[in-house]
């Protein structure tokens, strides 16, 4: 079992493997909100690119959802914000959904033979299914405009952590070894670690605190959403 | 004056701003021999991103260097092993060199208005220079094959550690603040902390221990090649 990271969605060509099971990680907030969705009974949702694409999904009857830089998108009901899927209207539904980051990783790696969405929020059922499927992991990190970011690294270092602890793996990607290590030094703390992250600081800006701490909040909706033909389902 | 760290050079074209300093780093071992073999009297070098073209550089007298997947290749006198430009033979030289990761690095950066060659062996000149100037800096690790590596980003760590504490610079970047965080996990013993690197392991099959421990120790070579035109030269 070979735990790999990929740190963009642009470099997971360098990382594919055909029967390599991904995780897709957007912590803030695309996956954190997928999660909380199937957590409180969305039945399908579409994950899409452009915002052309949820748009259509809107006019044929589904609920959507959209965001760019952090925003909901005009015309949306939905957006990333996980706290916009706690309420009984998603339930049973079958929602459109595109975001700046998270969507696209989706799509870079639409080959891999399995397709998993991870945050803080399922850690454990997500790790706990990784071991007892035992093949290799290639964990994506969406980051921000394919540029690094803090939290999906944190996140990844933190499923590391918990797969090497339990299965003995040996980590030999040096991106692995990284995301460790700072999870190691992180994880008292996340919110405060955070504090400097360029993008946490951008949605501080966005008045989205509320958010980010919720999505920081390990194990409050134990839903493992997998990509099934154009679909997430709940596995 | 605002840092940031690069990891590959495929993300390069997201961080380029015209005025802004780049440092191409390849700790282990293209940017530690060229700054080597500056400190041992070479006049020239001519990064090149091929082994065709320094072949033709060599059948045209010049002394060349070439090594892919840590090997020296076959009828080239030098590679990117630093012990190789520690002797009288060099100097005075112009010598083409082409290596699997750090050539390539300062390739898709050539649109920078300066270029700069950064190694353990001369982090403080490089900082006092980068001070000095009071310039956004772009640290860009040469990282494996376009994958993240520990050792580059260690090295990138220890510049925006010293920029910070001197400067002052807020750091905003996401792999920035990560680099910073690893390299004040690793600087005790950067060789112990390394020892896990997927790289290093590489290396070490190579039987390269006494490069790689040479290739860590800070500011043994006090010089700092900087590009004008196609040449590497002596700022």
């Amino acid at each position: 079992m070979n735990i790999e990271v990929c740190y963009t969605p642009q470099a997971y060509h360098l990382f594919h493997k055909d029967d390599a099971i991904v995780v897709v990680i957007d912590v803030l907030r695309a996956t954190s909100a997928i999660v909380t969705a199937f957590f409180n009974g969305v039945s399908k949702m579409v994950p899409v690119s452009t915002v052309e694409e949820a748009r259509e999904y809107q006019l044929n009857g589904f609920m959507a959802a959209a965001e760019r830089n952090g925003e909901v998108i005009e015309g949306f009901e939905l957006s990333n914000s996980p706290f916009g899927y706690m309420n009984n209207k998603v339930k049973g539904k079958t929602i459109a959904i595109s975001t700046t980051n998270g969507t696209q990783a989706i799509e870079v790696s639409k080959k891999a033979s399995k397709i998993l969405i991870g945050s803080f929020l399922n850690l454990d059922v997500l790790c706990e299914y990784l071991i007892a499927q035992n093949k290799d992991v290639i964990l994506l990190c969406a980051g921000w405009k394919n540029k690094f970011n803090l939290e999906d690294t944190l996140f990844a270092g933190a499923v590391v952590e918990k797969l090497s602890n339990e299965v003995g793996t040996d980590i030999t990607c040096d991106s692995a070894i990284a995301s460790k290590h700072l999870y190691s030094i992180a994880k008292q703390d996340l919110y405060s670690f955070l504090a400097n992250s360029s993008h946490r600081n951008r949605l501080a800006k966005l008045d989205l605190e509320r958010d980010v701490k919720y999505c920081l909040t390990p194990n409050q909706c134990p839903v493992l959403p997998m990509m099934e033909g154009k679909y997430l389902i709940k596995l």
